[in-house]
This record gives structure tokens, C-alpha cells and sequence, in this order.
């Protein structure tokens, strides 16, 4: 199904994911509020099925599949969040998944993609195309591919995320002033901004991308899509896409605020306090947004900011790095 | 206020928190009920303020002080994570807050205590005696000593953890076979228990233990308090105590089903599962009943188990072992 998402289709995906996946906290911590002078609410995605919020958007996508489609199942082309939201969701729902990864993905996440009983078809980020392999198994098997964005099914069950935290703030009487995001293709502040804005017309929205591959924030500016220069190099794994979404950046490019960016080291910095005060377990990729508090890129002073978390899939050895920063 | 606390004074409490306290979720995972073959509830108390449940009872017993007490303070001796829960009610409600301390406590919860404008007053675990350093304390300055279990509203505070899980519970429509709980004087599982075994009459309730300080095991055997031959020497700190609680056990010695223990490599083991596959942050004497579902002492096949991860607030030094075991 083409077309953009609406309210309705988040509502829809809330409804159809309602049960399966988990309905993360917003949490609040008393000394991140001190330092950065303002409210901080976080919505730690980390603490999804899987460990990313990718779950959300391969369920709802998945479960919509009828018999026949199902019996010859999907295709996903993922560096490893995406990847594993699938496969918990094809196994849940009886579906056999092959996921197209890059040879460079965390550990991690491979063995996650497997734990759950997919099939791993792996590739080279710098000289392979992940598209052209995928379509060549869709063609032979007959398989439904999964994008990792631009579908609607999956844009509204990512957008389940803000649907939450405009939920929650409502029930706290709270307000927000800016929903910061973790942004890679697209989809999840794109369904996020549908009912964030729904609930709070005027919040801003604010991508957060690795220093480097800042599609969005360069797109933005140019109002067209600009793709990043490279395809990898960053430990920002997660979120590191060519450009943005066909269908997710026409959204985007409306309901957008902005964009700003995160080093490396930012996110390592982001990953050890949140790992010393809100006891979280972040990965690179999923700590752009919260590290893009504390580079002077967002300010948070005396206002209310929502930050996500979007996943916590990190290999030990990055992790002791991270660690060096506490 | 002496004597013990009902199932009322725990909802009570619940209300008199709310607003303050982190509603903590009830999580669960896929690898790991894969892995231990039943269905296993985590609730996850190191998301809590200051990293620990202690700030439900501290903020519970702390805001039923008067205007003239308030004034002159209060008193409390912890290793750290009723200290830290303690100082932040303090410095919510306006009141100066004393806090004994060990001075092997980990420097990560004596950080939290001065951040949240708590004064600390440090002493040897082995030849001093934190009771009689309180004493004084409370004497020169007219001040309020707040036991860190000792007490029906520090019970029915922590018992708040135990209302949260029945109510996620019971929304889910599970009924529980056991829960296990980390047990140091015996508060929480003193005041939780109220709570489950309201909702739940047949669900078992576990301590756990660390392996050398099974006061409370061996106090339930002999149906009397019996104290530990040892004082210190275990990396789970938080629930090393003399001896169960006078009031708690009372509770405790009608209520529990017995009690299992943990070795601190079973919890540094527990604390790299956890960081691996459920994306938190846990200190070794927040994660000993989580360790007993692994090392064979709690029996999870096919049953229903709620495991509470009390705390985590752990030093990096710690948590870097803990990682070897990933």
C-alpha cells in the first residue's frame, strides 16, 4: 500500500499492535533535568521487544499479510534494528523472514536476526546494492519485501512512539515545546509527528542525524532530496541511510522543524550518562537525539523536550568505550 | 509509628507517592523466556528515581513529617541507595537531610547523595557501629531518623512496587506462581508481598540473597533472627545486612516461602544478560533474584515468575567485569 500516513493509520497501527509490543515509559530523571536546566522527558525505545522500536512498524506491516502472502513469506534489507523487528514479528505471526544485512553490522543484531529464526543473506555497504539483492529474492521466492520505512503500515506503527508520549504527556498535564529523534530513513519521526503534532500543534520537530550523514538536515535546506556522500564510517550504525525516504520525506519535509547532528564521541558521551543516571542501555545510532542535548545543538533551557531513545542493540566493545566517558 | 503495615497502608501509600515516584513498567523478553522456559515479569526498579525503589519509602515516610520536624531534619544511615532515596525527598520537601555511610560504599551512591544535597557522615563497616552514629546524630540535632526498613511506612512504601506489578498483572490477565525479590532487611519484599498475596493468595514469595549473607534464609529455618557472621566482603552491597529487620520479619517470617541465594559472579552473569538482552543498567545486589532464576535456585519451567531488579546504581569498574561474562 503507497500513499502517506494519517492520525487515523497511527491510531489503526496502535490498535493492531496493542498486546505484542511493549508500552515503553516516559521516563523523567531528576539530574538530566538539573544539568540541562529544563524538562526532559525520555522515551527509552531500548526497552522494546528486540531492542529497538523497530518492532512497532515490522508488526503492524506484517500482520496485515494475508494466508497466501504469508505462506511465501518476507524479505527486509536492515543494518540490524529493522532486521530484527522483522524476524520477531515473521516468527510471531508463523512467517519465514530472509534479511539482506551488511557484512559490518554490530554482532549483535546478527545474532539477534537469528535468535528469532531468520535467515541472514549478508552484503557489502560500500559496493553491493542492498535493493538489487532484495528484489532478486522477492522475484525468486515470490516474498513480500518489508521496507524499513517508506510503507505506511510501517511509518504508522513507528509513529505508535509519539502516540505514547503525547498519551502520557496529556496524563501529566505536561506540554512539549520540541520532540527530538533519532532519524534515519525517516519513518519513525515522520508517524511520530503525525500524532505529536495532532495532540501539540505547536511542538517542533527536530531530526537528529550522525555528523556526516545529515540527509535530512542538507534535504531540508534544499527542499529536495540530497543524499550523505558516504555509506558508512560512522558508529551511528542505526541510523545511517543514503538519503531520505521517498515516501517518508513528503511527510517530512511539511511537518519538520529541523534537523541537527551528533559526533561520534557525542553519542559515546550520551551513551555513558545515560547509562550512569537513567540505567538505560543506549547505542550509538540510538543516542544522536539525546546527544544533541548536550553538543549545544538543542536548547533545552527552561522548556519541556521529549527525547528518544531508539534502540539499545550495541556491541560490548563500543560499549567500554562509551564507558571511558562515565 | 511502630507495628506492621496492611495491604490498606500500602494503597495508602501509592496514593500519597503518586506523582513523585516513577511508575516503573512491567517488562518482559523473548530470549529470555526462551532461554529459562516459562514466562518471566521483570519490574525494573533501577529506572526508579535515584536508581533504586528506596525513594518510594523515603518519599512516603519523609512527607508524613510535620512542619516543626521537617525543620530539623533528618537522619538516615544506608549504603547507599536508601541514602540517595532519602536526600531527593528530602530536597523535594524542603528538609535537610543527614546520611551515615559507609565508606566502602560504591562512589557512584555517594555522588547521588551529594548531588541531591544530602550531607554525608562516614564510617567502618566493621568497627563502627552506624546505629550509635545515628543515635547521636538524631540526639544533637532533634532530628527524625528514617530506617531504611524499620518502619510501617517505609514497608508500605516499597510495597508499592508489589501494588504496581498486581495491577500490570492483573491487566494482563497472568496469574503469577512466584516472586522472587532481592532481600536485605526485608522491606520490600515485606511490603510487596502484602500486595501480591492480596491479588495473588497462592503466589510464593522468594528473598534472594547473596551467597555468605542468607540471614533471612536461615532466620526462617530457625524461626528466629539470626544474624550473619560477616558484615562486608560481598559486591552486592545493597542488601548486606546484619540481620532481618525487627518489624520486617515479622511480616516476612508469616509470609514468605522461603528464600534463595546468589554468588556475586551469578550476579555479575545476571548483569551482562541483562545489559545484553533487556537494555538495563543493574548493580550486583539489584540483579540477585534475577540471578536465581539462572544458577538453578528458582525453578521457572513452564510457570510465571515475577523477578524484581532492585537498584542500579553500580560502579564502572563493576559493571566493566560484569561485561567479560557478555
Amino acid at each position: 500500500m503507497t500513499g502517506l500516513p494519517t492520525y487515523e493509520d497511527v491510531l489503526e497501527a496502535a490498535r493492531q499492535i496493542k498486546g505484542e509490543a511493549v508500552r515503553t515509559p516516559l521516563l523523567e530523571n531528576d539530574v538530566l533535568n538539573a544539568q540541562l536546566g529544563g524538562r526532559v522527558l525520555i522515551k527509552p525505545e531500548c526497552l522494546q521487544r528486540t531492542g529497538s522500536f523497530k518492532f512497532r512498524g515490522a508488526y503492524n506491516r506484517l500482520s496485515r499479510l494475508n494466508e497466501a502472502e504469508r505462506a511465501k513469506g518476507v524479505v527486509a534489507f536492515s543494518s540490524g534494528n529493522h532486521a530484527q523487528g522483522v524476524a520477531l514479528a515473521a516468527r510471531l505471526l508463523g512467517i519465514p523472514a530472509t534479511i539482506v544485512m551488511p557484512s559490518d553490522a554490530p554482532a549483535i543484531k546478527a545474532e539477534g536476526v537469528k535468535r528469532f529464526g531468520g535467515t541472514i543473506v549478508p552484503y557489502d555497504r560500500e559496493t553491493e546494492s542492498r535493493e538489487e539483492i532484495s528484489a532478486r529474492l522477492v522475484e525468486e521466492q515470490g516474498a513480500t519485501l518489508v521496507p524499513s520505512y517508506d510503507d505506511i503500515y510501517i511509518m504508522a506503527g513507528q509513529g505508535t512512539v509519539g502516540l505514547e508520549v503525547a498519551e502520557d504527556l496529556t496524563a501529566r498535564g505536561l506540554n512539549p515545546d520540541q520532540f527530538v529523534c533519532c532519524t534515519g530513513g525517516g519513518g519513525l519521526i515522520g508517524g511520530s509527528g503525525l500524532a505529536i503534532r495532532q495532540h501539540f500543534p505547536r511542538c517542533e520537530l527536530w531530526a537528529a542525524e550522525p555528523e556526516g550523514f545529515d540527509d535530512h538536515k542538507r534535504s531540508l535546506e534544499a527542499g529536495d532530496w540530497v543524499a550523505n556522500a558516504r555509506k558508512s564510517g560512522s558508529i551511528q550504525d542505526a541510523i545511517i541511510t543514503p538519503e531520505p525516504g521517498r515516501l517518508t520525506f513528503q511527510l517530512n519535509r511539511k511537518q519538520l522543524t529541523g534537523a541537527v547532528t551528533a559526533s561520534d564521541d557525542d553519542t559515546l558521551r550520551a551513551i555513558a550518562f545515560q547509562w550512569k543516571q537513567l540505567k538505560l542501555v543506549a547505542e550509538p545510532g540510538g543516542s544522536t537525539a539525546f546527544a544533541s542535548l548536550f553538543n549545544g545543538q538543542i536548547d533545552t533551557k527552561d522548556k519541556t523536550t521529549v527525547v528518544v531513545v531508539t534502540g539499545g542493540n550495541v556491541d560490548p566493545a563500543i560499549f567500554r568505550q562509551a564507558l571511558e566517558f562515565v
